[in-house]
């Protein structure tokens, strides 16, 4: 079947709603294909997954221990409850994914309560985090004990490395963990044309929510812990927490492809390039005005209402704050040029 | 790269250890590929899910209701809270998977008690299940909610369509719900030659977890409603249960292939058959006793602990119960004659 | 022993640091006394308990419901476990005890988010609760559920009836229920000159905590649901939240002699004329400024650091807000004019 | 008013239906009375509450850290929630308090799965407990953490100290700890006539939930640390367990009423004497069997139905179990020679 007709034969929809919306890589197949032969242990107890956890190292240095699951919900509410116990609460942008688009999970699976901030653009400042560490020691309040930044955020912003490290020295300071919301870890350390353990380990991270699936994969992520002594008893975490895949290999043989030649980059790369590319074409549109840096693979804009729905009937987006008629444009790692260029002519044809 | 290779090369493994140890089918992986094309909104929002929903209705009736997850420990816990309140249990079998298998999900993620029966075989009968339904408006103790059966059993033997119905009658009588924990409902369907909804709907069960990865997925399960006034919120409790994958299509291109046509039976019923021929090959031997009906795709039996080690240096099978030295060698979609034939010479080499 | 001379000889200590620092008042002492006679059923299967479920009837209406508690952390979060299913939240105030004073028991113990807003001198409006109600439908956004209102506020400020019940109309037309967390609600009642029912019942509330040991019981609370369709189960819930007293009936007899005769106002009324009291004999101070409206019980000001200081060493209160030097003296049920007038002048004399 | 009559007149009602159907003691009284002057911080910050600490300390030894609570399932299920990690389980009796009593709140507020054995009486033995204590390192089963006993247990026995040593051992052998649910530890030391640390500390105990309310308090338990390592945090989870009384001052003069003069013995030693009178008086009576060791406080017995019946129309007591008609008659520091006596000669009538 040709590349750009959907299963049924209507030509491929193309759209900006989101990197999940995107395919999987076929580098990423192949790897599946290819692990795809004889009986292995289910669980992660074969070959392939302790090869994915090498990987890890390789990136983040020798003390990281990655564990595959899932979904990025998932890889972030074990992060709290790897790191909370239950009267401990978790600092985080108001933004934050774990704050809005996990349907309460940290609360009612982690039981952990978020303690958050009103930020520019998504980010945490080290003292909007100080404003947020208080009642310690008191018995009728929640205990801090974890940090969470996104990198990027939700916005499309990225945090430097000394930011990140600057939050790290805060955290531990004061004994708390510095925790990533790494779905785009990728796009972020593409953007910033940094390796990925200088935005995370070197910058004093302690764990990590890997993202792959908005990158080109099927569907696998990673608790990555950098901080070894938080990993006890994990193992039996995940299982409770219904994130034990049976068929681990496949998940590994996802992770592999993503980590062993530089795809995670090269993917990431072309998903910022594209959004950047969008920007520039949008930029200057009268009646469009970008409301946020386009650092990674996101463009946020405010456009007439009128403008969105004309082009929501061509492509698929979501609308990120009706009230004031800002949309968000994602690209992914399978935006292509032409797909930029038609959006682009179309909404310069909405305005 | 040959079949019978695995990746590096090494000759690919073969073993009896469990059906989830073995290969994703080639069509399901085709199936996978056929989805992998445009973009499409996540979580489910697409055609394929949609289809997939369909193609559920068409195996378990015009009232099932069909959300897929990634695993059955999840399936099963999300049954749980989907059914319970608070201060409600379920009823299984000291053996069920949810009370031993799933490290503690029921009770700290979806926090329902379970009562536990001792049984023969694994199978639940309305004797054990009313034994257990008591304290019924004592408000010190939790009230039974659900009876929860496995179908087919970790034992791998089945029940009739009359001991389900038998089973939902006495639970509706109570006020209670009948869940069947389905990871191998396949298996139990071919093994007594039905179709899926004469062991479900037909027998008045309200609530299922209808299995895939067992039989011969990448990864995907599902829970089927089949009493439709229990969905109410399950889409929020899916995704707050760390259970909605973002790229969905690919999990429904899984269950489509499986249930498109034919091929989930075809599958069971091939590895249901290689466990009757394993079962027959070594069922005369001298030291060897079998001791579960070999009714589905699974082989109970004791043999001596020289035995067991001996076959463990070439086959990979789990030891069941250590103290009576009896092992469980489970065969899947893709366990071969061929594979049953060596392994069986070499049990018989082993005594 | 004299009623000045604490356990021991030493003068009792005099202060401002709560209302629950007060104690017992005596005729409460005597109806507990009253009721220690004879063997009854534990656990509220007693006549005085069901007396004082007809007391609630009395002042709530007759469709009231009320469960006896041992506190008031415990009576809000029981209210949200009875109102809420896991996916559902709650709206309250920044300042909410729910939100800042039980250790994340909403989210630990009831798995309910909070969402929450920046409020004047802790009051809800209905603009900010509509601000509050969104994501509805969005299966990764929590459903809210209930608007939780504290009366009087942990600032002392009170809603009118009809703010009360513009609340209720704007939670009622969106399918949500409106909570009061009342541990001072007969201060509140007191301060507006109303019966308890015209706050609540007639006003719309759906469920209260409905406070006691604040207003001079030993510890007694009670969840009152004046729209009886949220019961269902609620035995089950409290015993299994560790509520359910075994020897019910010395809950029932400080609840009875508090609604019995008008001593809940009697009490309330007193503290909220002490803490009156004392807002005038500073109010005029230089170097003090009265930071919220004195409308019950309590007394908010700011006044140097120094001046602080030299209070604490001769009465107990509690710094509000370290940064701004923001004070609060809370009056109770057994403050006297004396304690006021000691106080005032020390206040005058630290400044 | 005269002690034999209930509030509004009426002779008072004996019965023996449970300890905590009995009454306040009257030097528990006189001590709430005493420590009901001046005014003192909350929660515990007042010296009648570090007192009992102290008193404690002297009864487990110094070693020993005591934090009131106010009932009996929540010192059990605080036990529970100090000791356990998300993954880790208890081991307790199926007749435990914990098991039945409790409504699933160590399942659902703890999240601790519960694994049980059948007993005879009600006691755990070490061969019960190694049966228990499996699937070590298996990442799909839960992990032992706690082996919990009921002193003296639900059936009226006790332990001896080499039987409570021995499964401490054997506990601590395998890296768990025991925690003892003392809600009637002083009967069982009255009956072992043992000071509570032979039965506790000096035996090998780690945790303990105190019993006061069936021995005479108004409402009034303890969870003690005999152990220390383990209550890092827990004054956290027992405010956020909504266990923490804001009027603590009257809990801790209940317990200090309790352990300052040998009152808890006293009272408990009573208990047990007239259950033991009891016990001598029906045990030759035709047509009734004792079904239990009086060891405690309780008395166990078949008689057929209708002497039940006729017996339950002038007294109260819970039928323990139907099927065998088997009855449970409490006594308790208030029941008298008289009481027993009357009730005696019932016995023998009804038969």
């Amino acid at each position: 079947m040709s590349d750009d007709l959907q299963a049924g034969g209507a030509p491929a929809r193309r759209g900006f709603a989101s990197d999940n919306s995107s395919t999987i890589h076929p580098d990423v197949l192949a790897s599946i294909a290819r692990a795809n032969v004889g009986h292995v242990f289910g669980y992660g107890h074969d070959d392939l997954t302790r090869g994915v956890e090498a990987r890890f190292r390789d990136h983040f240095g020798d003390q990281a221990r990655a564990y595959p699951v899932w979904g990025g919900t998932a890889a972030n509410v074990l992060s709290l409850r790897a790191a909370c116990r239950p009267w401990e609460a978790a600092i985080c942008a108001e933004t934050a994914h774990l704050n809005v688009d996990e349907c309460g999970a940290p609360e009612s699976i982690a039981g952990v309560k978020l303690l958050t901030a009103q930020t520019k653009h998504g980010k945490l400042t080290t003292g909007l985090v100080e404003g947020l560490i208080k009642g310690i020691g008191d018995e009728h309040a929640v205990q801090p004990r974890v940090v969470s930044i996104s990198q990027c955020t939700e916005l499309g912003t990225v945090y430097s490395p000394e930011e990140v490290s600057d939050l790290a020295q805060l955290a531990h300071g004061c004994g708390l963990l510095l925790h990533v919301d790494g779905a785009r870890l990728s796009n972020a350390a593409a953007a910033l044309d940094l390796p990925l353990r200088a935005l995370t380990t070197d910058a004093g991270v302690d764990l990590l929510s890997f993202g792959g699936t908005k990158n080109g994969l099927l569907g696998a992520e990673a608790v990555v812990f950098l901080e070894p002594s938080l990993t006890g008893g994990f193992e039996y975490l995940r299982k409770q927490s219904l994130q034990l895949a049976s068929k681990m290999r496949f998940l590994a043989a996802q992770l592999d492809a993503l980590l062993a030649d530089g795809l995670w980059l090269r993917s990431a790369a072309h998903a910022n390039a594209m959004a950047g590319r969008l920007a520039e074409r949008v930029r200057c549109l009268e009646g469009l005005e970008l409301t946020r840096p386009v650092q990674t693979n996101a463009v946020f804009a405010t456009l007439p209402p009128a403008a969105v729905q004309a082009l929501q009937e061509q492509f698929d987006f979501y609308v990120w704050d009706e009230r004031r008629s800002e949309v968000r444009w994602m690209c992914s790692w399978d935006t292509t040029e032409d797909d930029v260029d038609q959006f682009g002519a179309a909404v310069e044809s909405a305005l």
